[in-house]
């Protein structure tokens, strides 16, 4: 058995690994850590867990890196790199879902975060933990960046029309719209029940830190700079984020030569579906499972393409992702523990 | 006391209207038809209107129009043209929530609407029901045709941008969520609670009858031919409607001077509320409400505006509006029965 | 005008007041006191109330007392009676939201509130709000106590069966169904909105601070000491609150004549609904307005009387009812400003 | 491997069992039938099992009956017993989700569900498959009746406490809050979003359909005839059942006793979680899973049991309940494929 520990069991992150990790065939979860629950059982704190862990909270100590193979990092930004450097000498490999490791540079940190990165070594080692563009580098990693639940609903909607070179960089617009759980747990006024309730709210337009994660990866794959409008949004729903991105086409291109595209892009892929031509996407029918699905279009009268993703922003936007990396790192079936079907309705 | 009737009482918009002129203070309501409830009383079918009302409800006979002043028609797409001549010439004016008389040109309605238009020549007498933008005109109208709700949020959000000429009119880009209700109350299984609720979906995209609506207004107002792509989504929500609208700029814009042009261009609106600087759009601080605010932003990386707006979308995006014209038509006061503000949370 | 100020202006039943009070024919708001904005707009606070009000929010001074006729207090529980005795004395007429003066008998209120009260002879004094019962006192009154939203719901319920004898008190049970907005605007774990959506849960089993209050009030009516089980739950939705009343009959008593007696009992309150035999109450059917509805049946297989009563939680749970009692003490109709259907859908 | 069929496939009885069935470890799914679909890719109308299943979906035939070991009915109340009869002959055992076969007099039937049952030979052979009741009769059953949502919840909360003979059998009440899924998948306007959401109301009370089931087996175990009060809501939420019962009690039992006989009762039972003693069932924590949570109280003023009870109703209310009972019928692990635990938020 693989040994697991995870530090920042009790927000939704660490949660949601633990209802994937207790019935995951090889592994075994060792420590958990809280630091606002210390000595708490773990049930306790999240109820629907009772009957599967009887763990009690502690504190984060670098002597857990010592006690695992993995351990998940769920934990705020900034947070996480005050850690990693000594966890990582005590001799275990980390997934870590916060932002800290994403960037490769450490100047884009830093303007973005609004703080100095303490480790920028590290970044050049990190891996950024979306298995469909880093597969291969993903296995053999000590730290593997998780990535946001944005970028990996933007990115994966993006990557193939990307690829193609049909569209104009310049034109990338990318409009989003998630659950409120990609907020976290931590008490705010907005997340408050009958505040966000019956209620649909724009924020941080072009301005949200995710955006630098996004332009990286698809610069990666461009071959040159990308740099997008990213507007976030926030939705009266508990979990999912749909994507809907937009790209001016440099030539025409009908929806279905853009859908055969998709289709052998991810022909391989076990967690991305491409919906029949027609269709778009809908985060209900991914909701708790690790699936992405795309739907495309083209705007014809305008020349647009518009591709839609959806992700339940938990699961393949977090903690189910996390699993597929830990899978890749520890060598077994990347589909090892993902195998349920997405809860309809 | 002005006389009014209602055709289609039933639906949401025809029971939103009756909550606003139960207590409007110049109005008398005098029939209240629906085909599929003839003979049963309307707090039967409405229940929230008990004590309000005690009108039965009859089938739509031409007759209904020599016994009002003003009728609003809240039929299907379709069904209403089959009755507006008709109507009209037994002397009341009308205020049409369907989309039958909103276009000026039939060549548009038969290519978006899949149907001959039955009376092309009541197209050209008709006036488009937004008072922001047709007011003079909306007084002595005998036909006023109530714009859809997609419609109304996004022209409201674009119009001060496009009559700069700072952007570049090939580029708008409008991605609207919706609430439910927009839907209407037929039964369908995309409306069915378990269906909706805690899932976000896209639909339409590039293909929306909306479509043409907005840009017959955008094009007026810019003195050329503007084509939009227009992305409408489902929200799990049952009122509201976000508009997130995207256009490149043609030059250096920042938001503060944005802002400005946006405050001077709806300084003396009673229903159209600029937020400050920094303040998105938020569908939740509208309800129940005719207003429609409007947030800005210059994503200044990729020099684009990025204009928010939120309406009611049975409110502003209907009901409240038609009562709105209404009184324009009648020489009262704008703002009269409409005083209400908003239900938070 | 009628000079009113609010004490605790901003949370869910402050701007609830707000927005019964801004469109109120005869009041003008003075001053508006929020601890935790002082210096701040309300409408930065509240932006629902953009455009209507312009108020500084400052801190809960005694001398407000001195600036208005009627001042709301919507503090917590235990903060209004260390306010309300110097208030008095500065000449304002008080509605206070709050369960300090609600009961009569100090001890009571020591055990349930697990708190000395400060002033019990004021309790002596204070006018319990509910108008169906308490009509002529409250006029005159310089303090009233606004009953809590759950009291409300139950004892409008019970009143008419309890006045009957036709059941047995001592069966009593009101298995009650709140939405969120009835515990505040505070910041709690249970309210944030990923922990209520999707969840229905119990608390407070036969312990809730509201049973003394509905005992009060519902043994007065029986001239006999009345105790009753009563079970409160969290629904996931903003307003509303169902009660479901269970009582057993002494004697055989159908549907329809218990139905005919609750017509007679409210046949000239303005604001309570018998609904049609067969037909139950329905929290979305009052939502956004003073009603309340009731429905009745009689389960004739176990002689047991079922009354279910649908209201709004922050509507005639709180403010509406405040506002309600407003009218009556400044000698106004008791319907001016709480004209307003509710709001379907 | 298991052979394993579904009639009925697509409501969302049908797509729970399916979202279970595809990952348990020893079943292979033959037919699924369809009326309204026959000819369609069941992923077609469930795009949530895309990717797992690529059966077309049929018309329900008797040669099914040949083709699997275990076939599941999840057909509306009459439809069932229309089939069954001829399917038990072809060879296969069944499961039925529909009422049909709940009953064991038929004259209890025909008086509740106003039709005359055509096979009441069939009802003394079926076994009530509630697997904390009838866990042997089960395993060797041709034809287990699977409960309903409502019978299952307030079952589970109440027969520990009946088998006591602490409680006044005579004052037995269910009050019970559903979530809309419910009500199925077919179109109605009371399931419609916009009507249900915000919404709480009361239905058939006393007159519900799953009265006489709860009767029949708290009789049993009373060893005496019991009747209740049993009241049903609807809840804006997709999924969850909160029950919440009240029984008399004859004689002074403190909670602890209560919570300790409660915890004896179910002490072996995979899928009954007992809370600890001051804590209530909330739905949220079993949601996508087996479970069913119970918490007690005593109102010790009033001498009366509280106990509260949580399941998803799809699940331990339907579908899982159900593949608990093919495991028991095929002679596995009561908990294969059952291993999830619920899903949170």
């Amino acid at each position: 058995m693989n040994r697991v520990s995870i530090a920042g069991a009790t927000g939704y992150t660490g949660i949601e690994l633990l209802r994937l990790l207790v019935r995951h065939p090889t592994v075994r979860i060792v420590s958990l850590t809280a630091e606002s629950h210390v000595g708490q059982n773990i049930a306790d704190v999240a109820p629907s867990l009772a009957g599967y862990l009887d763990h009690t909270l502690v504190a984060l100590d670098p002597s857990i890196g010592e006690e695992c193979d993995i351990l998940f990092l769920a934990l705020p930004h900034t947070a996480s790199m005050a850690h990693v450097p000594e966890l990582l000498q005590r001799g275990c490999r980390i997934i870590d879902l916060s932002a800290d490791y994403r960037l490769h540079d450490s100047r884009v940190y830093n303007t973005w975060y609004k703080t100095e990165h303490q480790n920028p070594e590290l970044l050049k080692e990190a891996v950024y933990g979306l298995p469909e563009l880093h597969r291969e580098a993903i296995g053999p990693a000590r730290l593997v960046a998780n990535p946001g639940c944005y970028p990996t609903g933007v990115i994966l909607a993006t990557a193939p029309l990307i690829q193609t070179g049909w569209g104009d960089v310049g034109s990338l617009v990318a409009d989003c719209k998630s659950g409120v759980s990609g907020a976290g747990r931590k008490l705010t006024t907005g997340t408050q029940f009958c505040e966000a309730n019956e209620g649909v709210s724009a924020y941080g337009l072009g301005e949200h830190r995710h955006t630098p994660e996004i332009e990286q990866e698809l610069s990666r794959l461009a071959a040159q700079d990308v740099s997008l409008s990213f507007s976030p949004h926030l939705m009266p729903m508990t979990r999912g984020l749909l994507s809907t991105v937009y790209m001016d086409l440099k030539q025409d291109i009908d929806r279905d030569r853009l859908h055969a595209h998709y289709e052998a892009f991810y022909e391989k892929e076990p967690f991305v579906r491409v919906l029949p031509p027609g269709r778009y996407a809908n985060t209900h029918y991914v909701a708790g499972s690790n699936f992405c699905d795309i739907g495309v279009q083209v705007d014809t009268r305008n020349r647009r393409a518009i591709v839609t993703s959806a992700i339940d922003n938990l699961m393949k936007g977090a903690s189910s992702q996390a699993v597929q990396n830990m899978n890749r790192m520890l060598g077994l079936e990347e589909t090892a523990g993902l195998d349920t079907p997405p809860l309809f309705p």
